[in-house]
């Protein structure tokens, strides 16, 4: 099996912890990374706390070959993310001469004030990356991406991102499910499947709608084709074999 | 200030790493915290890795009050959360016996099998969380909160959780948000506004769904009702003095 690069998200966000805001941003990413044979190991929540950011993209830089980080990157107050990630690198957080150019052209020579100003401040060393949205650049320094929260501009800045990293040989999946399946009656028998394949991953996920809608899928995922078809075709004859009526993919 | 308890939330789940499942979990956890006064700082989503398991859940159980625990509990290979539970506490993880004969007498005494029987094992000590959806129950031990993955069965668990814990002063918000505002244009004024209230947070949330909808939601947050109220209404004239149209709530 291939090594492949491994990555972090950091989330900052009082929203995201508060319940106010549910987060779609982590799933849009670990679906665009898992394509591009990249390794997701972890995802932290944490709030607008500047020594908490500095400890956790500390941590997480060290850690892993990628850092994703969503969030703060505003003109308002609440938004510390760039002084956070300056802090932790121990380097200046100065005003990017071309990118403040960039901000007061958008938003115009008599609008433009300290707080656009802000968004054009960068640790020293960083790279813009173009937010093709409304114009405030995220930007990466070493092994940290440094992106914008609203998912709009996430999704623009975070798209570009994944072209220029170093991908690993894609993950791949195949699914099976079946209604009104359990997990204890074939769970022997998955296990044993699990253990033919080393080199895979098999997950079983109950799903439950509601009384008619439950049942379970098994997903096998790796990186070898050849053996994912094998091991879903035992799936298949296994669901079979326990008088279930497996269907391809996932539950809707 | 009320110094509400604190707690974490610990995902366990390669599905929503790999991008497969998009988690709602933490929303609905993070809401009944907020509701009840618990202040959630963290939350991490890290994969079906015992090694993994055992250290997050030891930082977290040290760091925090509560720590609320969601996935891998059912009885398939790929469920391994009780045994790490179980060595992160330095307890064995015996099954216990009243749950499974309740286990037995659902799934029916033919039926019931070494696969079923896990999901009766608990770390020492533990005591059960029943499950109405499903009967396999989770399980508090000390101060860690063990819930199934599945959102249905994870909701039923919680709610039966969230009024034995002690519960801090409610954390409360009011919301004003103006369609086409800009950041930019008011992060001067309200950071003036948040200057005046050192026991409340105010937080700037910019949405963009189109060109036609989008605009900024800010969010007063804290337990003083009175300062929730003057904070809110200074917000609420913010935006009129910069031509908005402030609208009370959140944006749909």
């Amino acid at each position: 099996m291939t090594l492949n690069p491994t990555a972090s998200i950091m989330v900052i966000g009082n929203e995201i912890l508060s319940g106010r805001t549910q987060d779609v941003n982590i799933n849009y990413i670990a679906k665009g990374l898992t394509c591009s044979g990249i390794k997701l190991i972890e995802t932290r929540i944490i709030p607008d706390d500047q020594k908490i950011i500095i400890k956790t993209v500390n941590e997480l830089r060290a850690a892993y070959d990628y850092v994703f980080s969503t969030g703060g990157i505003g003109p308002t107050h609440d938004d510390i993310t760039s002084e956070a990630i300056a802090e932790a690198f121990g380097v200046p957080n100065p005003i990017h001469p071309e990118i403040s150019r960039l901000l007061e052209e958008h938003i115009g020579k008599e609008k433009y004030n300290d707080a656009h100003r802000k968004m054009a401040r960068f640790p020293l060393g960083a790279t813009p990356i173009p937010n093709p949205v409304s114009v405030a650049p995220g930007y990466v320094i070493n092994n940290v991406y440094v992106m914008a929260g609203v998912p709009q501009i996430m999704r623009a800045m975070f798209d570009q991102i994944l072209p220029t990293l170093h991908h690993g040989k894609p993950i791949v999946s195949k699914s099976w499910y079946a209604l009104h399946a359990s997990e204890g009656k074939i769970a022997h028998d998955l296990a044993h499947i699990q253990d033919q394949f080393h080199n895979l991953d098999i997950g079983s996920y109950p799903f439950y709608k509601n009384e008619d809608q439950n049942g379970i899928a098994l997903v096998v995922k790796g990186q070898d084709q050849d053996a994912i078809q094998r091991a879903a075709q035992q799936i298949h004859q296994l669901f079979i074999r326990m008088g279930y009526d497996p269907q391809e993919g996932e539950p809707i």
